[in-house]
């Protein structure tokens, strides 16, 4: 099943697909995806809402980030070969991370910011984890029973403002400059470990192309990894690192402007769309 | 004013300091801290509460993180000449930045977890800045405006994990590290700009001695810096660096081991006492 968060009626909702539209499953019990996927509520209410009428065709539908809210967004770097090496670094024993803040999503169909502080506005596509059930020093072996789904992410970086100093986060948390959606499809949809294929388009132009398999730090080392240090919570996000192709690294470089559209497209579960807005300041 | 965030009755509670005691300001209106800050509540509810009976003396109260749920914390790096050294890294023209999660976070008085995963924990003693009215984009003139006060912090950190890439977010991460408290005193009781003492103590000893006026980056710097990428919200905590004399650093290094207490000392703002204390995996 798909689920995803959006606006309806004025009003931050959340809630399932259904044919070609959206079943509203939002209530005073589950305010929020994330607190159904905290309750373990998602089969249950999902499977309840298959005969409902939806509220809104996907096509208008106003798209938020998957989870809107979550309490950490923990994202992976140097994670497929192809771009560790057109990035010059240096193969690590242990997995990159870095963080983003919540304001730095936004949803499918909505505007990326470029925002005047820069004109080096860059792509990557990449798979979200969302995390289901929580837990602390998840063992590889247990890691798949902790994910309540994947979505499409686009980790979109300002560049210069990533190279300012040697950590990576003023570049990754401009507002508005990741886009997440349009929703997660559950585990049980896909085979863990099952290879998914990973593309980015810009204005139609393939990108990125690459698979999960190719991953450096598969996705269970990464959830034994970040829960080795922190908590993992129900609706934590992992953003699990991107292929080779980004934009910075080409020749001449290749910088996302007004108007671009850049969709990210990942097997079995759905393609991520955005368009560019100049931000005024 | 102080205020501050605590267990009360099985509770998570917020309330101020009136004499050695503390005034429980919980309420359905104001849930935390966080919510009083927001409505720029807290000198109206700070002042009401000077008549009340303390529910509880500031020796024996259960301390929680002055903003147990903060919207984001980010760290400043590297903002010390005296610490730049220290680490023979490079001064650069714009301020390090890192986060830290709101797990990594713990109250006075409790202890700092060394995980069972390395025995490099080291502190960083340094002052926080509570956010009081949000903003983007916020000139350095204005920046004194959006403090609602000042805290003790103590960014503990476990180096080998700090080191593992080129990213600090492990290192910076590992839960219960980050001591945070005992209170916040707010911006109205320190003038703008002035020079407050820092000092970190490891069992009574002096670790690290400056103030405030030998940052690298200012505070109003800082905000605008941060502010530029990320809309900052009440409640945001930023942390703002740490001086020379790191553990790390020392010859040979010298890091907390159970049983250890270490103190943050912010001239005017208070000191944060935190023992450290072995966790079981």
């Amino acid at each position: 099943m798909k689920f995803l968060s959006f606006v309806h009626n004025g009003k931050a909702s959340w809630g399932t697909v259904v044919g070609d539209g959206v079943v509203d499953l939002t209530s005073a019990e589950f305010p929020t995806l994330k607190s159904a996927i905290e309750a373990d509520a998602l089969q249950r209410l999902g499977q309840g809402a298959q005969q409902s009428k939806p509220v809104a065709s996907l096509d208008t539908l106003d798209y938020l980030p998957v989870i809107p809210d979550p309490g950490k967004i923990v994202c992976v770097g140097l994670n497929y070969d192809d771009h560790v090496k057109e990035t010059k670094r240096d193969k690590t024993e242990n997995p990159t991370m870095f963080l983003r803040v919540a304001e730095s999503q936004t949803g499918h169909n909505k505007p990326i910011l470029l925002p005047p502080e820069s004109h080096e506005l860059d792509y990557e596509g990449e798979i979200a984890i969302i995390i289901g059930k929580g837990g602390r020093r998840i063992a590889e072996a247990d890691a798949w029973d902790h994910i309540a789904g994947y979505a499409p992410y686009n980790d979109g970086s300002i560049r210069d403002w990533q190279r300012h100093t040697i950590q990576f986060t003023a570049g990754k948390n401009f507002n508005e400059t990741g886009g997440f959606g349009p929703w997660m499809v559950t585990r049980d949809e896909i085979a863990d470990g099952e290879s998914l294929s990973l593309e980015t388009r810009l204005n139609g132009q393939v990108m990125q192309k690459s698979s999960t398999d190719m991953m450096i730090f598969d996705i269970p080392r990464q959830i034994n990894y970040i829960s080795t240090f922190t908590t993992l919570k129900a609706g934590d996000v992992i953003v699990t690192g991107t292929p080779g192709g980004v934009g910075a690294k080409r020749n001449p470089p290749v910088w996302m402007k007004e108007g671009d559209t850049v969709e990210i497209e990942v097997g079995k579960v759905g393609t991520l769309v955005n368009t560019i807005k100049a931000e005024k300041a």
